[in-house]
């Protein structure tokens, strides 16, 4: 039996979310995989009614390992502007659970899906390891003089070698697994001369230890263009977190958008995780069955597989990749079909 | 008479600042601008034999107002892996001078050169104001237990309400004085709030002041990823030194690549200023006359531009504009020829 928090949260996410639960409990069911899906009520109706966020009982939950992973849907709500409630849970879980790596696949659906001309399923299939815990999400800083002419704001990025060791051997460690070639390690070390001084000598003193691999590195600039210019050269990216949030957007773009992005935030050491959608709360979208529920697909899949389920992992892939390639999808993707038309037929390709 | 300070610099710099300074010498004798460029020798070559990067003699002049502008190539030089002189010389003018606008024209010069389906110039055309003097650019910050597993590296990300209201009104009295409807604010306050909420409150406070204008928000990642999937939604985007260096080599990727990415850098109220063409010495190009010209060619418009010559600034643009059309482009542009062949052509349209 495998236990799995389910927070919906906000905007679009308990559109989205209810689709993957299906889609769980269909494979779950039939293929005898024992997952029990448990909502969790938090996000901004709840903090509104109660000023909770997570409470510190279910953050112990999650620590002591009574949770196989959390899925979580988004959480951001307009009537909420200065997000809160949302770094509380969001960023509260990645760095309380300490989820150092968020793996973003940068994968195409279909060809037609990329904005790119003449890409293919084929030139556009990367991983991005984004540094999760550190860097600029820390919150440290503050404000002098706060709301004067005078005002100072400062924004500390925090890079430790324990927190940059561990995000490059995980990337470095996936690829040697996964047959990747080619690791492009990418930071701004010729303008934030500190932070990149850490980040090159860590990557050479690693990178030493993977002699099968090719390894690369490009300035945070440079990568975004490539990454639009000619994705083709990119198997796996490594970077900070900051540098991490932006290259995978691009990422997404090139992939057909945030309606595709999938994502999981891990650390290998504890088993524990955290899937999410890339898109947030889309409070723009909500409620008009207009949200894309394949991220959250995919963002399943990912699950599945860190809960060593593989083969159901690609009978999901699978069943949203041939919904793309009949184009059974939302407005986002160049289809007709709504959040419920969509998932309905991704449900029943499992089914079948 | 106008004197400009012309560094060729390293890499690629050498073969494309002559070729610009070929267009600049043609439009002032045929148009009698009174242009006087004068070679400034700095760049690796003369700090790897003297140690000198830009000599404050040099940087006195300029700051005595005794130059128009600088002209300037790109400093950078695998002979110098900690890049002391480039940034000594490209951020140091950037700074010394407090040239706080970095402004990024992304525009197509034709619509062949898009690497985005169905997108033509009329969908690609921005400017992106990008903070120049503070932000993570400042060097403050440093390195705690250097070289040990334990080493934290810190970067100071400074904000001031001074540098974030220039810049901003900048981008809004351009976009008041170009006709430019849209004006889009960047950060990334969702997760650096600090320096999040000073960008918010001015951002706030100085918009009311430009009610014609449409002004909307973004989070830097999906700015990126809105650049990339429908870039016909902006007309100018203002945001901080990072993020700007970012999205604007997204917009040059939208564009056509580094090839034909030009920049500014001003002080409205010193009237000083220094252009650069983007694409950085490029030394794996250097000395095989592949190195696209056609980015300097687009610099040497916005300097005509700044000197007061509108006029001369779109007859180079014009011919740039022809090559293109015409396919007399270097191979990153998808042509054939060599920084030499084009430029002739353009000059050659210039003389005619
Ligand atoms: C060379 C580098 C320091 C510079 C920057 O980051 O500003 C460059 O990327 C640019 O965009 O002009
Ligand atoms: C909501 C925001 C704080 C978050 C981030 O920046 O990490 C989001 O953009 C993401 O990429 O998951």
């Amino acid at each position: 039996m495998a236990r799995i928090a389910v927070i919906a949260g906000d905007g679009v996410g308990p559109e989205v979310i209810p689709q993957g639960v299906r889609a769980l409990e269909v494979l779950s069911a039939r293929r005898g995989l024992g997952l029990v899906l448990e909502p969790w009520p938090y996000g901004a109706d709840h903090f509104l009614a109660t000023g909770e966020t997570l409470p510190e009982a279910r953050f112990e939950a999650l620590l002591r390992g009574e949770y196989a992973a959390v899925l979580l849907g988004a959480v951001g709500d307009p009537r909420l502007p200065d997000h809160r409630h949302a770094r509380d849970i969001l960023l509260g879980l990645r760095t309380r659970l300490d989820l150092y790596v968020n793996l973003r696949p940068v994968r195409l659906l279909d060809d037609r899906l990329t904005p790119l001309k003449g890409k293919t399923r084929r030139e556009v299939d990367l991983v991005v390891f984004r540094e999760n815990t550190e860097g600029l999400y820390t919150g440290a800083g503050g404000r002098v003089r706060p709301g004067t002419p005078e005002e100072v704001a400062l924004e500390q990025d925090v890079n430790t070698a324990r927190g940059v060791t561990r995000i490059l051997r995980a990337a470095l460690d996936f690829a040697h697994a996964h047959g990747k070639r080619r690791v492009c390690m990418s930071d701004k070390s010729n303008a934030m001369t500190h932070a990149g001084a850490l980040w090159q000598r860590l990557w050479r003193e690693l990178g030493e230890g993977y002699p099968e691999l090719e390894r690369r590195h490009l300035y945070v600039d440079a990568l975004c263009l490539e990454l639009v210019r000619a994705p083709e050269q990119f198997d796996v990216v490594v970077t900070s977190n900051l540098f991490g949030d932006v290259a995978s957007d691009v990422g997404a773009a090139i992939a057909g958008g945030m309606g595709v992005a999938a994502s999981a935030n891990l650390n290998p050491e504890s088993g524990l995780g955290l899937f999410e959608p890339v898109h947030g709360s889309a409070p723009g979208l909500a409620g008009k069955d207009l949200a894309n529920p394949c991220a959250t697909f995919l963002t399943c899949a990912l699950l599945l597989e860190h809960l060593g389920h593989p083969a159901e992992a690609r009978l999901l892939e699978a069943a949203v990749e041939r919904a793309a390639r009949e184009g059974r999808l939302t407005p986002d993707c160049g289809g007709a079909l709504g959040t419920r038309a969509v998932a309905d037929f991704v449900v029943e390709e499992l089914a079948r």
